[in-house]
């Protein structure tokens, strides 16, 4: 950079940590690029309920350049980051087109990890984007016509078999959700077979689901999902997965439908940097968030392992948004020579949802769970929602879910693989 | 059929006509196979809005077995139908299951045709179901992406000029939509490029737009698209379309983004009866519209070629409905062995949309347009969208649209062909 010229900040991902980043940056005197994948800034924890066809696409989702068209200092680029020279200070593109910075920040986040097992990718599909969302949403539903249009009676109890592999927050939601759908929304529409016998096992491997939340939420959970009517296994790694079902320890269980929601690996971007990086892949950054021998080049979101009081600071959203705005004010001190403070990650809570009406909350000291914790959790995840609009149809999708146990996005997309 | 058996009622497709059919039968004495390709029940006339990112998909759509859960004669089976045995009474599914049938409807509609120029499929695609149009969605808002994002000026220029074929209700709405978006819903969010700067033009073979419309109201919407500023052209065919661009007479226009709204074929499953057809391959049926020599056979809705006071009843919804209703008392008469009534269209109206507030009505003698007949336009397709929840958030993304310029679903879905 010449000393005349404005400090290009180059920002990989438009997700919580790359767009807090952006606008953290907005007053000061740099000049920003911001490069995704996609054009649009996805709102992640509601993703599971455009797979279970509650909200449309575009209900959690922003055009990135919509979010930003105000902000005159920064330019949205569509396009997929490939390949890094840190020497020469420079990202290149898909298309070829390099994108040279005074400093970068990589946000691009993290994507699900089969432990090896990849070979599960095509039978136990995971939730990470839009199109993972929908291609889900397409699975579930067929799910129910495959069974309806099936005479074998052992072939339509593995089209009704669902198992969800992984006890976390996006597990939880999903079985406690789909078991909603089978018993409720569904109900009626079918005349072959009782969409209520539907039969949805969460596997959690560990010997609890919501491992991160205390004990006694978890104990909550679990016997709220059961109330629900989802059968919860702990304890019990999957062994195989396969097109026909899946093992858990002896036992071959046959499933059409599987869903993955247990590992997740850093993006692939991490490795471009000459930087230590943990089992998942994430990047071991200095506790500025900048990366050791670069001080230009931060990490943020989940593709940066940070510790903190001996433990990691999870790949949650809020956790994002604030190493996006430090990485921010990072960057501020770098431009006044001034030292870079260490990143302290405020934990606010942990909450999650289990169901219409169901669902947990940790503040600190105080534990809640049923009603007033999903009242909570909807107040709190309609709140964060960007743009007014959304919150709004947001609001009344729910109100009508609510009322009517209705999901009004139950549509098919895709040409493929009728039954 | 045996005297004691409940007759098997199989209808092939669940658009306009195939579902008011479906519904006028509810109270007889009828079993009721609904079958088609897609889940659910499509508000076509709203379909150019999904394409251009006014509407998410699940707002103009129903899934068929949420619409008929209480009808109790009724079953619906997702699934292709792709050979016909007339003699022994039975469609055959793709799946290689097959139905028998003691009434058959067919309302399987219409796609899009390109008059022999098959080749031209890949550069200028069409508007027919949802996936056609969040692909359209797609290309539009990606031309903009490609232009923002390239550096050479005649390749820029290419990718803000777009064309679409075709001057009818579709290519009109299309055209002024496309208009609006690029001076005004995308102002500000782009850096390289001035939106506005887009290149609009419609291209009709025929003399004039809206050619199923008085010649006054032609005008006034050729004079509303200008105003608006869509280029229009008439009288000259297109006659080439490629990857670069379309050929109009002798020029070449260089153009990335061609649309197809021009001519539709009837759905193959025409071509499985033993009937004559129309040069789009429409059924030419009897006057109670069963199929010559088949009485226990019924066409309706696009597929269907009839003819009423020498002109052909036009290719539209309420058409449509009626046709499916008409078929429902014609079933209704030959289980009574009576007689069955021709059919006789009713023909209320004639409306487009132009753009926000720019429309045009023909009631009759009576001719509108501008502001009021846009308010006429918005008022009769709200209150024709299937299910109270859709009309509501319709009626929210349309105010906040008019109110802000905004369209909230810019979002792009796919992961191929990133500039």
């Amino acid at each position: 950079m010449t000393a005349t010229s404005v400090p290009h900040v180059v920002i990989v991902g438009g997700g919580f940590a790359g767009l807090w980043a952006t606008r953290a940056l907005a007053r000061d005197r740099v000049r920003i690029t911001l490069i995704d994948r996609h054009n649009h800034h996805l709102f992640q924890p509601l993703l599971y309920q455009v797979a279970t066809a509650g909200l449309s696409a575009p209900d959690i989702a922003a055009p990135l350049r919509h979010i930003l068209r105000d902000q005159r200092n920064a330019e949205v680029r569509l396009g997929e980051v490939v390949q890094l020279d840190a020497s020469a200070r420079r990202v290149i593109l898909a298309d070829g087109d390099s994108v040279a910075y005074d400093y970068l920040l990589l946000a691009s986040g993290a994507t699900h990890a089969y432990f090896g097992h990849d070979d599960w990718a095509p039978h136990a599909p995971g939730l990470k984007t839009l199109d993972d969302a929908l291609a889900l949403r397409r699975r579930l539903l067929l799910a129910f016509e495959h069974a309806e249009s099936c005479d074998d009676p052992a072939e339509r109890a593995a089209w009704l078999n669902f198992a969800i592999v992984g006890g976390g927050p996006t597990g939880v939601e999903l079985a406690g959700t789909l078991t909603e759908i089978a018993r409720h929304t569904l109900k009626h529409e079918f005349r072959n077979i009782d969409p209520a016998e539907a039969k949805v096992r969460l596997l959690e491997a560990g010997p609890r689901v919501l491992a991160s939340f205390p004990e006694s939420l978890s104990i909550k959970a679990q016997r709220q999902l059961e109330k629900l009517g989802v059968e919860v296994v702990t304890g019990t790694p999957v062994s195989a997965i396969d097109a026909r079902g899946y093992r858990l320890g002896d036992r071959f269980v046959p499933a059409r439908t599987v869903v993955w929601a247990a590992g997740v690996a850093a993006s692939p971007l991490g490795a471009l940097l000459d930087a230590p990086r943990d089992r998942a892949g994430r990047v071991q950054v200095a506790p500025d968030l900048s990366v050791p021998n670069h001080p230009e080049i931060f990490v943020a979101g989940d593709l940066a392992s940070v510790q903190q009081g001996g433990r990691p600071v999870p790949g949650v959203a809020p956790a994002a948004k604030q190493m996006g705005a430090h990485v921010a004010s990072a960057i501020r001190a770098r431009l006044r020579n001034a030292p870079t403070p260490a990143f302290r990650y405020r934990d606010y809570g942990n909450l999650a949802t289990i169901g219409r009406n169901k669902a947990v909350v940790e503040l600190h000291d105080l534990q809640f769970s049923g009603l007033f914790a999903w009242l909570f959790w909807l107040v709190v995840h309609i709140f964060f929602l960007i743009g007014f609009r959304n919150r709004l149809i947001v609001l009344i999708n729910w109100s009508w879910a609510y009322v009517g146990y209705q999901r009004h996005a139950r549509i098919i997309l895709g040409k493929d693989q009728l039954p």
